[in-house]
């Protein structure tokens, strides 16, 4: 069946039951920002590959929403087929939301599979057209009604993730997760996150692309643990150690009968992070508790055990950039290396490291223009090739058994404009007020993004997207509840919370500039206004000296560059086997003056 | 009737209608700052005559709570009546409603008069006592019931706020206001808050402290306004006035009576700002929006016309200042002065000033320990002798016809210590951050908050109050909807909004320090990255050198000091006339180093 047909397909099951647009999030029960094949339906429907976007269907019409770093291609991709392109995430973009109330009218239906879209963006979308006299229904799924081979879940082997590296056995966070239950005076909690799964059983799995993560959903009560997974996937040994842990099995399809029978308990279900058609049905014979999830908050703060090896991964991952960026200028200009080679160079370089699974998130790999690009994905149609000349922007990550990474760096591979210095120096001053920040226990992220692009505001620049992102430990590279935006978040920033810190500047048409490292928070002191903390840089890797000028920096600043090169220094070179690799690596990491 | 009387009588009242606690929220129908004084229900029930407080009387308990700057006041006041003093907005305080829910038993019954709480706070604390089963009544005024001898509303004359100093007619605003609840799809609008309705129709007068406020409630709609307020207020010029303009002038007590007959109306009825009687009517037959009031974020964004005068205001208010200033360093250790009489000084010096009304609030005049009380209230019998040493608080504000005013600052007395100075610098530099911040437009108060507080957390020092307030124009000296703050406030800062700025540092039973000015936003620039906006400040008085460590400051900073006291120079001196207070000025004014 080609697209038409899967179009024309859809359009007659809409007329069979009354529905006038067809909307497809293409998400997944678990709201997976990686989802398992079987529910790619976005690229099913439409052709379209990206990691982000909504597909629209009506009568007549049929859109794609995506956002600016996947125009070009998804415009490839979709040619031809009659589906027009919505640009997301750009000012004055047309959402989904806003298009619906545009061009439906009173006594039409809209329709979605609503296990693939959040309480939260359900209930602000329904009662949206319903003050329009617009249905709302969410009890269909009519992909899957003409999606004849559509995949099955993966039965790749969940395995155990050790106390080693998970810092607290599946046994000690059940008990915390309990009590956490009683100080709410909830009965039980719906887990559907597949990242909250993974970390209160301490599991881990190889079927989502860039995240260790299992195809399951959990449920917690003061007495019992369920998890509902394939049972395919459970090696009999590792079945009878969580047996033995208490945690009842049952086949994955079981979930859903199995909370339509629970009656009479507080159930906590994070709205944000749990699928609409869940809270419905829980909801009918219960009193449901849409916080955020105590699982999401307590996974959130990392423990002594996992900061320690998180800082393990990131001194691997260091070695690998080493290694990766003596290759890159050895070779650049003696070579063709292209936007798409060097994450496949990048990739190569890291799976040599101890522990290494995979990377944590397709690499951005951005030249000269293309680094402007915030989050460019190249392809075999975009991408160009590397010349000794311009900046190279490369944002990348590993999945280690003990940890994550997600880091950028940005090269000047001839010889820097003043113009690029002036930028790159700018960010860095704003990557360095965030990675000196002195705040009071309390302090929510939005107060630590405006600190940060202070150094930019002062020259009137900016950027458009988010300061900083949680991070999971061998989970996602993306994980909240917290981060550092300029955006109200509610969740403060705690002692053990791991994040980027990722100030840009970016020239359209000319060239992007990107600082990232991870740092964790910790406590500084206590004194007569308060208790406050601070955050350790955990990454390692040279920050590149070509771009940075020096009479633009205060003491302060020059003391943080000087000092962040030495630990640099320190932490990777008893790693550096070559001793050309040694040699050049010492100059990256030379004090400035 | 005594006090205990008085209670008595509650009790009496509580306990035929089956009432076991009875809040008094101290507030009035327009949930005023300053209340007049009908509505002084506070002080009539405790005796307390502070400005911020609530009491609870039940059975065999009545408890105030009241917040720092009042300790010391509110147990003198109360002492011997048997009630108890509950410290608010402390860390770990009991605030009333979660004494409430500790207290009160499921069946139990609160009751207050529901004109003198807002509608968000009326439907925050009836769910959480609804969801302990907790009966929440508002329809009942018990202390009206007893309060014989209760004051009327004043009859001070209302009076026109001509053109010039307010900048648009109220034909204009009205206008404005109608084509705003067009755009809102709304078919009329309750304005409430005394500010609001003074500002959109252009009304001023004498009846409360502070604020050259009217009694009296508004409504608008398409065809009609409407004022309610006591006949005898308006001169029968200024009613001919009103009535040209197309307003329709009814009794103050016809208010409520005239919105219990409308019906099917779309009606705005900002729930921060209203109170919950209002919107309890209206809402049973009518559609009620409870967003931000369009008059309220009209008002906040000053005129050109308005910022003009405002400035002239905060130049007539630096010449008091500057007059004062002079008088007090003659005349300390010569002459008793003590913190009241320093006050008196003041409002005298500022009374010579044109147009000058009354002062915008009780002047703080803290000396040594006092000035570590963040609004510290000095009374007859805390006030202390000011001497040639340690430090001097004065936060001080005049209204003015052609604007409103707010300073603070900090002076030396005697030799400052390396520590004053050091705090001082620091509290200098927090203004300096925000006097001097650049931030793209959407910007909101919370991120200017943290870019004003980092040199102080740099420190791990912080400050327990608000940074900014916005400040109306002869209206009230705080004035929403927007501030800076590190709370979630949703209004951001725009082109035209008055604004304080004052951070502080407050050592215990040492001395505190702040420094503030009032600034308004304007535009800076666009380009590529957006519309940038920073502010002019327009307060106009010397901030101590002795207490400046100039070592600490950088040459931005430096700078800004030396900038700001040249322009303090240029606007005040030309209205100096005698040669000793011009010769000392100058000295004040002359640049560091």
């Amino acid at each position: 069946m080609d697209i038409g047909a899967r179009i024309a397909g859809i359009r007659l099951l809409m007329e069979e039951h009354q529905i006038d647009a067809w909307l497809i999030t293409g998400s997944d029960p678990h709201l997976s920002e990686y989802t398992p094949e079987r529910w790619n339906t976005r690229e099913w429907i439409s052709g379209f590959s990206g990691s982000y976007g909504k597909v629209l269907v009506t009568a007549d019409r049929v859109l794609l929403w995506t956002d600016t770093r996947y125009f070009i291609q998804a415009a490839e991709e979709i040619k031809g087929l009659g589906i027009e392109l919505m640009k997301d995430r750009v000012p004055n973009a047309i959402t989904v939301d806003a298009w619906l109330m545009d061009n439906l009218y009173s006594g039409n239906t809209l329709g979605l599979d609503g296990s693939t879209i959040s309480t939260f963006e359900a209930a602000q979308l329904s009662a949206k057209l319903a003050a329009k006299g617009i249905t709302f229904r969410s009890d269909l799924d009519l992909v899957d009604e003409i999606w004849l081979d559509r995949p099955a879940i993966f039965s790749k082997p969940a395995y155990d993730y050790p106390v080693e590296f998970a810092g607290k056995s599946r046994s000690e966070k059940l008990e915390l997760l309990r009590n956490e239950l009683l100080g709410r005076n909830q009965d039980s909690i719906v887990i559907s996150m597949l990242d909250d799964v993974a970390w209160i059983l301490n599991i881990r799995g190889e079927e989502i692309p860039y995240t260790p993560l299992v195809t399951a959903f959990c449920y917690v009560d003061q007495q019992n643990a369920w998890l509902f997974v394939n049972p395919s996937k459970l090696s009999s040994p590792f079945r009878t150690i969580l047996e033995k842990d208490g945690i009842i099995i049952q086949p994955y399809d079981e979930f859903v009968p199995f909370i339509r029978q629970i009656t009479n308990n507080r159930i906590q279900v994070d709205a944000i992070r749990t699928n609409f058609e869940i809270s419905k049905s829980l909801s009918v014979h219960n009193v449901v508790d849409p916080d955020v999830s105590p699982v999401n908050l307590m996974k959130a703060v990392k423990s002594s055990r996992e900061i320690a090896n998180i800082k393990n991964a990131h001194v691997k991952d260091g070695v690998a950039m080493a290694n990766f960026l003596f290759w890159l200028f050895q070779t650049i200009g003696k070579e063709r290396i292209t936007e798409l080679s060097i994450g496949h160079k990048l990739t190569e370089f890291r799976s040599k490291q101890h522990l290494f699974k995979g990377d944590s998130f397709h690499p951005i790999v951005g030249y000269g223009p293309h680094s402007a690009i915030v989050h460019y994905h190249a392809t075999s149609q975009t991408k160009l090739d590397i010349n000794p000349e311009n900046l190279l922007l490369v944002d990348s990550g590993g999945q280690y058994m003990d940890g994550t990474t997600d880091l950028t760096r940005t090269f000047c591979l001839g010889t820097a404009t003043q113009n690029q210095k002036d930028d790159f120096t700018t960010c860095l001053k704003a990557h360095i007020a965030l990675a000196t920040a002195i705040f009071p226990v309390g302090t929510k992220g939005y107060s630590l993004d405006s600190i940060t692009r202070k150094p930019l505001w002062d020259k009137a620049i900016n950027y458009g997207h988010g300061t900083g992102h949680g991070i999971g430990c061998f989970l996602s590279v993306h994980e909240g509840p917290m981060s550092i935006r300029a955006e109200f978040n509610n969740e403060p920033i705690r002692e053990g919370h791991l994040l980027s810190n990722e100030p840009g500047i970016y020239r359209e048409g000319q060239y992007g500039i990107r600082i990232e490292n991870v740092m964790f928070c910790k406590k500084l002191t206590s004194n007569e206004f308060g208790d406050f903390l601070c955050f350790e840089t955990v990454s390692f890797c040279p920050i590149d000296k070509h771009l940075i000028d020096i009479e633009m920096l205060n003491s302060e600043e020059l003391k943080w560059i000087n000092h962040y090169h030495e630990s640099v220094y320190t932490n990777i070179s008893p790693f550096l086997s070559d001793g050309d690799v040694m040699e050049w690596f010492r100059l990256q990491c030379d004090p400035l003056q």
